[in-house]
């Protein structure tokens, strides 16, 4: 790839469309511009941060790159963990985190139409002023809703009401040469030719950049109440999970989570938590008007959960109750985080009846290469977070280690008839074992996709699988 | 396009493929397979019919048919509105209606896999027996599951379950050339590179052919039940839907109805619909687990009706009830279609408060330009059916006044923020319209798209917006 450097007169001129306060260069960018959540997958400094607040600046910037060759890597809150937001090729680091307001509730057709920058968290907490929900509820709250959809997030709710991907009913976008798109609208149904909405959603940036969404709202679900289930063993616990859905109980929720897990997170919380005996736990949740409508429901699962061997039902209808359980939940993540000075993870998702098969083989891997692994997900999806945890050792043994259980752990998936990702995205770092997931042909489909949206690759390049080798992350530039 | 003349020797090596007796040519081939529902968008010959009865023989004849320049149209079952399956250019027509095997109800993971030709009745119903339910319900029962997600079908139950999009977990895809690919699988979350399975699904076989779907299964709710409300006018009726929705109360289907389309299904069927006084009609389902558990639902959307205008509210809580009203339902595209001696439809979907607007315009349009225009259409989601009838309008005249009213219709949708269709597709009949809509730059990445996949533009050539110009039905080989 042949990209121009960018020059103190692209910088000058960027200042021109996007105001000079909002472009950084040089030691003037911020050092979380250069890596997301993973800084294990290296870091990477783009020439020049510019930063987007008014939609109407993205085609001005994209036509400038375009006609020079200056690769733009599109960013939101960086809470990404695959590398997916880094400009590993310099150029323009572009942050739509400034556009980010709010442009209209729609009460009537169920709909808000958003900027790109608006926090997943903001969005879900207006909605529920205005008695909506936003249902997509992804870990990370601080993500954007852009990110949100570039990555077609999921999250604890997608069993009873679905993916990102399902609440985007229309977007704004601007083309890599600043052309700019409408796609689909407030409308719930649409068969107008190829559906470029859902091949923008989960696209990671490649292809175009979303300055405004429409998004589906539901109404919002007044009353909710969780179980936390303890199991004396995690294959009980998979194991009532496809008894509960086909029971039509409808949990919005069924999460799973390991006795070393929960332990982490009160340590990080400092809080503490109803119960931790059980080796292995379910959290199910329940919403819907009102207790009384959904008291049979709750009930129900409840049995189905004890007639499957859990030990206990511990329910949780106050709001407090509720909250501390979820806030341990929401917190797993930097709870691992923190307990290791470095970690890697992987996303995978299977069918959900193979969860405990699975988890053996995790378990397996935890001993045969003494690498510390921790596991925690969306059991009603089939999709699991594993976590493989540095501790103290040496980094070329680390380095080995990890790449070895990760290609074990995404061959294993691919195998079982998985995918390499159920909501995290692929980015720079996961891009290998994506395309062996993939084989030739529907590789050569997305590389072809790709430039027909962005002939000249500029924009967010070597992600998802175009990148020209393999990426090896022992060469990234830390 | 330079497509090569079927010969006889083709057609010889086509039947060493797919078995003497599946290959039909010349006067051989039936009357049906020049045509789908709509005839009036013209016949086409193919010039030799080949049945597929083993998902293995369908790369052989694409590989064949790619390396000779034989363009390919596939076929379920043919009851497509749009000209979707006729063969614009000859060579094959690929019948893919026997290829209807249900390979495997996985009923741990709600899935069941099967071939593109298992008629969508045949699926709801052998569900049903499992206690699961396949949601999409589009009123045409005797289509085949590959053109419902060929043309991502929505129908009665999108409000509460959504479309065909959302229930395709998995597809086996034979490319153009031959080459086979396997997307998605029996997971629910996915964010693997582009989402390939929804580029292919609403790609109205223009792709590449599904000879495998994983499809999602939901457990089956086995209590539903029915209220038909009356309304004075059509504007009553549809700002009724919004306050339905809001409440919370989570209709299967909200359906809206005309009096003079009961009348004709009335006398299309010899059957009685309970009430045909008012003007205007909803029509709502709801299911759930148990009376019990939904008739405080119902009840309060029964009260917002008669709080909004309603005149009356009529309970269809047995089976026999709801099957009346419902069979009324379903044969109103039928009914129109004997009421009259042609027929053109649209299938416009526009932000749903905006229905009664859009209404008075068609109301408008029916004086303006004295055509007879009857419409129905699912009022929860925005979407109309609305049919022009020609009477006894002489040929030209029909011909003129129903391309103006069309123009109409569609630019008005547009203007709207509506789409041109938002489940029978676009076929070769909408193509005008449907680049009208896109605009240049959308049109440019569905061709370049299309390219991609289809090199040769041997895969059903001229449909969603590939034809070299705009279709003009008065050209069409009648």
């Amino acid at each position: 790839m042949k990209y121009s450097q960018v020059t103190t007169e692209n910088i000058r001129h960027l200042a021109t469309i996007c105001g000079q306060e909002h472009v950084f260069s040089g030691s003037a960018i911020h050092e979380d511009y250069k890596h997301d959540e993973m800084t294990i997958y290296g870091k990477f400094a783009p020439e020049v941060v510019v930063e987007v607040t008014s939609a109407d600046q993205v085609p001005h910037v994209m036509r400038y790159a375009y006609e020079r060759m200056i690769p733009v890597t599109p960013r939101g809150s960086g809470t990404g963990l695959c590398g997916g937001a880094v400009a590993l090729y310099g150029g323009i680091l572009l942050s739509l985190a400034k556009l980010d307001a709010v442009l209209e509730w729609d009460e009537e057709n169920f709909t808000v139409t958003v900027e790109p920058g608006v926090l997943l968290m903001k969005l879900a907490e207006e909605a529920i002023k205005r008695d909506l929900m936003y249902p997509p509820d992804p870990g990370e709250k601080s993500a954007t809703i852009g990110g949100n959809v570039m990555t077609n997030a999921g999250g604890m709710r997608a069993i009873k009401y679905g993916v990102t991907r399902d609440y985007v009913l229309g977007m704004t976008v601007v083309l890599p040469d600043g052309s700019v798109i409408e796609l689909g609208g407030k409308v719930v149904k649409n068969s107008s030719g190829y559906s470029l909405k859902d091949l923008l959603i989960g696209s990671e940036g490649t292809l175009g950049i979303v300055t405004k969404l429409v998004l589906k709202l539901i109404p919002l679900p007044p009353f909710s109440m969780s179980l936390l289930v303890p199991f004396d063993d995690l294959k009980l616990c998979f194991d009532t999970v496809p008894k509960i859905i086909q029971s039509g109980t409808g949990p919005t929720a069924v999460e799973f989570m390991q006795r070393q897990v929960i332990e982490a997170a009160e340590e990080y919380l400092a809080l503490h938590f109803p119960h931790k005996s059980a080796q292995a736990y379910l959290l199910l949740t329940f919403d819907g008007r009102s207790e009384r409508e959904i008291e049979h429901t709750y009930q129900r699962a409840a049995e189905i959960c004890l007639e499957n061997g859990a030990t206990d039902v511990f329910i949780s209808d106050t709001e407090e109750r509720q909250a501390s359980i979820w806030k341990a939940r929401g917190a797993f993540l930097e709870a691992i985080k923190t307990s290791t000075s470095d970690m890697d993870e992987c996303d995978v998702v299977i069918p959900r009846t193979l969860l405990s098969e699975y988890m053996r083989f995790v378990d397996a891997l935890e001993h045969k290469y003494a690498v510390r692994i921790r596991s925690f997900g969306h059991a009603g999806d089939g999709n699991l977070h594993i976590y493989l945890c540095r501790d103290d050792l040496d980094s070329r043994i680390w380095q080995e280690k990890r790449l070895e259980i990760m290609e074990e752990l995404y061959s294993l998936a691919t195998k079982l008839g998985g995918q390499i990702s159920g909501e995290h995205g692929v980015g720079h770092a996961k891009q290998a074992y994506l395309k062996t997931s993939l084989g030739p042909e529907a590789l050569y489909l997305m590389k072809g996709i790709k430039k027909v949206f962005d002939p000249q690759n500029i924009l967010n390049p070597g992600k998802v699988c175009f990148s020209e080798k393999a990426f090896d992350p022992s060469e990234a530039a830390i």
